[in-house]
Order: structure tokens, then sequence, then C-alpha cells
């Protein structure tokens, strides 16, 4: 599942698109079956439960994340971001992951996504992609999702105000194409690698485990203060 | 001006209201009249200029911007952003500030926001109060604000999810109400200052310089290179 | 191999110490050995090479970390990083792994740290553990580290200057129980798999692959242009 | 005063020397007499007070920086950071600014560097510019320093490893060329601005202000409870 925060609909054109484009195709050459979604075409309520409602589409959405084995999340970079508003919606709808329990095994607590990989995807015309990669990976990593290794692309030009990916010729940048390669790559081995190993921790019994920690510590502190 | 980056519309309780009501009252004191916006209950559209057509309620709240002295912006904290995707929409509209010819002056090119202070007030259950801030304070200073000393508020509790602002007695953090106090003495202060003495630096003529600096240094580089 | 990146030299005590104890405890508890590292202790070089000379320890420390298959680094948290001075040294230190050419596989091209797992612990007085672990896990990520599932854990209290971890009685916090918990066990299941079945990706393969594309885009535009 | 946080002693070739040595070359032509250290030439102990003691060279940079009306801090850019080691260090230790009580004016309680201004400089191959500034910016906010509007001033390359400033020419760039000079002007007119026309704000007094909305809160609630 492939998804494009991109602040402009269909039909114009998205450099993110570009760019996302490139890594389906690497993904088709692994025999590898995507799925995109530029989500600016959708109504996505405000909000972080999984369903806001009436007229929000973010249920459909939702499920599709949750049929896949792999995330790649694609942003363009704007001051105040840095990654945009649309990804930042995107990852707030995520968090129903992290809070509601319906969403959670009922036998291991485990969130749903995890065993699922995650990767990042990200244009701008000159600075920010570190940090939007940042942002990006680290509430997937905290809603569940495992992080392989090297799996940031993106492409920034120089310093100021300037062309984007396409009109840039960032389509010829090298290292973009090759971090796009190992991204592509190390998400489908792990993907599949999790999928028939699954993790075994059982959230729930950890919860447990800690309650009985922090109590016990919470009781010496009285003794100790009496 | 005052705007509310909540997620929540009205009237749905938000905890970010509830410490802005504080910031507003502190302003009334010092006899400064404040105009506040929820700015999830129009309807901002995505995209980076000043109006993006048809049913855009932008336009009206980028003129309140600019009729005002003293800019807050208030932002709830959710994974992905730090701030809210409400919170990065609104200032990826204000962009326009950066690339808008139209929107600098005419003899000095500047931002049309030059003069104006900004500060943050920042709600959220646990953490990320200082990088929302950061977020916030950086892109607006980039568009041309001036940012005075302490004019970050913020309340967060404990680590991990947790009663917000309003539930959790957060209305007596003394921090919270110190700092509240610090920004809006600081922001009245310079913001009258700067009406008084704006800055003068032209930056049309700066651009001039700059272009005659870097037009030598790359007829140099040829020249060391031939 | 778990690094704790304090500004406090031994024996002073460090609260970020405090809840490292907490997570060796819990490898203990699985079996797995843990080597704990004080950095501020060692005299690490300002730079980005695997060795900067005379006088220099970090070939020491980087040593352990290639013999271990787990890293966890602990940081404090303080104005401008937010991770320590400390830590920052250390990830610039690790900067090797991504350019010295001797310390990638000869065969893949797989930088040294490939199939080793990564986490974060973060104690702090108030605020900036997300961005923390952000900073520490994405860099990891970019070396070539894994990050699993659910791999930061940390304490922060309530907004504004207090007592840190020990004295403010974080050792019985529940969410920082919780997740601590959850990191060890995460770890060390993906390290085992990992160590059982490395990433089969061959870098130097899929950069030839990525300059043949790049070199073709390239002379495409060329061709257009003329 | 002109802090260099790069992480190469004396005399290797500092990139963000080079686009340093460009601000003090403005700053001159303004009549504004500069002083530049370079940090990493110094021992400065690790630690968040005035003075760690016994070798400490901290204090004399310090009482440069309180000597000083504009604060201009340059930093290369690393994973991690994304401000250098060097950089965090130089933060860290002015953080008794906040929490040094004979810091503090006696009278108004405000920090040593009210009605100072600061600035950054930022140098990398490629990305990280916008989120190093943010974090020195932010931080000096919260000193007590003033942020005047458009004082960022950059040079970064194309995304992934690349030259450095000096290499890639990075000289001749005119957006680098255009805002170090918005830096110089809009420091050098603010600083003297509030030389002449200093904040009136009196924390103590807010504090107490503050304190007591704090205390009857708190009574109140007790009194809800009950």
């Amino acid at each position: 599942m492939i998804v494009n925060c991109t602040l402009k609909k269909s039909p114009i054109t998205s450099n993110t698109e570009a760019l996302i484009n490139k890594v389906i195709n690497q993904y088709e050459i692994l025999g590898v079956e995507t799925e995109y979604v530029r989500l600016v075409d959708y109504n996505i309520l405000p909000g972080v439960s999984s369903n806001e409602g009436s007229g929000d589409e973010w249920p459909m959405i939702f499920e599709k994340i949750l049929d896949s084995e792999i995330l790649i999340v694609g942003s363009p970079i704007w001051p105040g971001g840095p990654q945009s508003s649309v990804c930042v919606r995107f990852l707030e709808r995520l968090d129903s992951l992290f809070h509601e329990k319906k969403l959670m095994d009922s036998e291991t607590g485990q969130f749903l996504v995890y065993n699922k990989v995650a990767g990042a995807v990200v244009t701008g015309n000159e600075d920010g992609a570190h940090a939007t990669s940042k942002n990006i990976l680290w509430a997937l990593e905290e809603y569940g999702f495992t992080i392989p290794a090297n799996v940031t692309t993106y492409w920034v030009g120089d310093a100021g105000p300037g062309p984007s990916y396409i009109q840039a010729g960032g389509e010829a940048a090298l290292y973009t194409n090759k971090t796009l390669r190992y991204m592509v790559h190390n998400t489908t081995f792990l993907a599949k690698l999790l999928k028939e190993n699954p993790y075994p921790t059982n959230l729930k019994k950890l919860n447990e485990d800690a309650e009985t920690e922090s109590n016990k510590v919470q009781k010496e502190k009285k003794i100790s203060k009496s």
C-alpha cells in the first residue's frame, strides 16, 4: 500500500507521485503487487479515531492498510510540517491503532499492524527530507510497524526556492535511484520474513508484569516515606 | 489574532482552547484587543497559495492576520506532526507570504508580516511541546514575523497516554501560568515597538547586492577553471 | 550493547542509567547478555570517521557495537538537542558506517550493522522524548540497523522544570515499565530472526542498476532538449 | 559574537567558516564589530552549568556572549543532530541562563540575554538546514534571546552524499547570499532598537501573579471535589 500525501488533487502533476512511480516499478520487478492512493482525493475528516462518522472516507483507506504487508508513505515538504498537512492527517488517523482497544489483538494485545513493515518517500525543493522521514517512520514504529534497514528515499535540491523533482531532473539523481531500490528490496524481504515468523510478543502479559512492578515500586516508596 | 489548530470542531471541548482562554484573559488585562479563530470550523483548502479558489475560506482568515500586530498559534500534539494537521495546513497556507510577489512590499520587498510578532501555545498529553513550538515559530520567522523572548507556552503531562490539560488540572500548572504571562507581555511590548520603529531593511536592494556577489563569484570560478 | 549518553561522568547518579538498569534487568530475564557503556567516561574525539587518531577511545566502543546484535541508545533531554551532545557525538561517530568503503561488505555492499536491531531509551524532566527517539532511531535506520516495532521507551514529567526520573518516582511509571518490556522482547526476537535470516539485499548490484537508470534518464533528457 | 560549531579543529578548512566569513564581511560593511570563536578549539566540558570546574574553558566563551548584543550560531549538519555535537554542547552550556538564579536580573528576573538578538548559519551536504536552525533558534528564544525576521541563512546541496559548501561552489548560491544579508541587517537593526528600548517585562512580578492564579485554581478544585 503506497500513500501519496501531496497537497495537489488529481490530475495535477505531483512530484511525489513521480518518485512513487519509480518505487512501484521496482516492486513490480520483484513481483510485489502494489496499491496506490492519493489521499487528498478523498475526504479524510480531522480526528484520531478509526471512523469520524458521516462522510469520512478514512475507513476504506484504513482497511487497505490492514490488508497490506508493506506501507510506503510519500510526502512533499512544506514549511511548518515539514511533512504535508495531508501526511500529518494520515498519521493522526492511524493513531486509532494505538488507543482503540478493539483494534488490538485480543490474545496478545498486539497493535493490528504488527508484522507489517514501512518506508518513506519524500520530495521537496531543497531541505527537510530527513525530518519528514523521521516524523513518518517514528510514528509508524510506535503504531507497531517494523522499520527495515535503509527505507528512506528522497530527493531535494539546492538551498532556497527552486525547481521541484520533475523539473529539476531529479529522476536522474543517483542517490535517490539507489535508495529507492534499497527500500523496495528491504521492505519486501522483511515483510515476507515477518509474515512467516510473526512477533511472539504478548503485550498483554508484559502489561501485567509491568503493573506488578509499578505497584511494587509505589508500595516500597510509601514504606520508605513513613 | 489567536488561531486554535485543534482537530475538534465547535462546540466540542478543546484543551488548547482552555489554555488559549487564559492567554486572551492576559491580553485583556493589558488592554490588548484579541480576535480568536478555531480553524477547523472553516473550510481551509489544501495548497500553498493565498487563495485556492471556490469554497476556500482561507482568504478571510489571512486578512485577519494581516490586520493584526500579534499572531498566536495554538496547537494540540499528535503523533506524526507533532503539531496537528490543522496547524500544518495553517502554516502551509501562510507560505504565500514567502513566494507570492504581490504580497511583498513594492518598495522594500519586505514580506507583508514584517513588524508583526508571533508566539506559540501548545497542549498535549505527554510530550512534543518543544518540537511543536519549534516548527511553528521557525516557519513564522521565515515568513517575516519577529519572535520575541519567551513566547512559547505549553502544557504536557507525564509520559504515556493520560488525561489532557483540563482533566489533568493543567490550569493550575505554575510553569504554564508563568510562561503565558511572559508571552503576552513580551509580544505586546515588541509589537508596539516594531510598529513605531519598523525594520528599515530593503530586501530588494539586498537581493541586488547578493546577485552582484553571486555573479562575481561564478565569473571568478570560470576564470580559475580555464 | 547499551550506550548511556548522559552528560554526567561516573560515579554521579544518572537518571538515564536508572532506566537503563531496568532494561538490562529485562534482558537478563530473557537470558540475553548485555554490555553497558557510559560514553562520557571515555574520550570520544569530534569527527565522523571510525578513528580520529591519537587519544581517540571510539574504536574500542565501535568494536563492541559491531560485536553485538542489539544496540540500545539511552539519552537525556536538553534544550538544543534535544538528545544530549554526547548522544549526537555518538551518532556522528557511527557515520563512518555510511561513508567508509572499508566498513561495507565487499560482496553485498551492505553496511556493517545490517541484521542488527536498535532501540532508544530517553529520560527528561518534561518534554522532548519523541524528538530524541526520532533522531536516534532514524540515524540508525540510515546506517543499516533495523527498527523493530515499539522500541522507544522513555520517561518525562509535567511541563516545566521539575524533578527527574529517580526523584519524581518515575520508576513506578506504568507506561515506561510497559514499553521497556516491549522494547526488550521485540529487539530480542527480531535480532535472532535476522541473525538466522540475514537480508539478502545486494546493495552493490542495486547501485549498478540505479546507475544504469540515472544514465539513461540523463541521456533521454539531453536528446529531448536538442 | 559568532560561534562556529564545526567538528574540525583549526586549521582544517571549515565549510561553515567559509559561510560565516561572508556574514562577518556584511557586518563590517554596516560598521558592526564582530568576534569569532571556533568552539571545537576550546575545552568545553559536558554539563549544563555556567562553570563545570577545572579545565573548563566555557566561562570565557560565556562572558563574550554576555558582552555582545548579537549572537550568531553556525553549525554543520550531521546525522543524529542534525546540528553538530559541538553545537548541542554549546546550547547545553547556555542552559545555565535558564536555571541559575544568579544569572537572572535581581529586579526583573529577566534572563541575562534579554535584549540580545540571535541568528543561525548552517551548512550541510544535502539536507537538515531547517531542522538545525529550528533547534538553535528555539533554544535561544527560550533562554531570552529575541529572534528577528529572516535570520536563518544556510546552504545545502542536492539529496545524498556530495561536495560541501566550498567545493560545490556554494559561495555563488544566490539564496544564501540574499538571506545572509537579511540576517545581518535585521539582527543589527533589532539589537540596536532593543538596546535603546529594553523589554520592561518584570518576570518576578509575573511569577507572583502566576502563583496566585495556580493556588486559586488548586483551591477551587479541592472545593469542587469535596
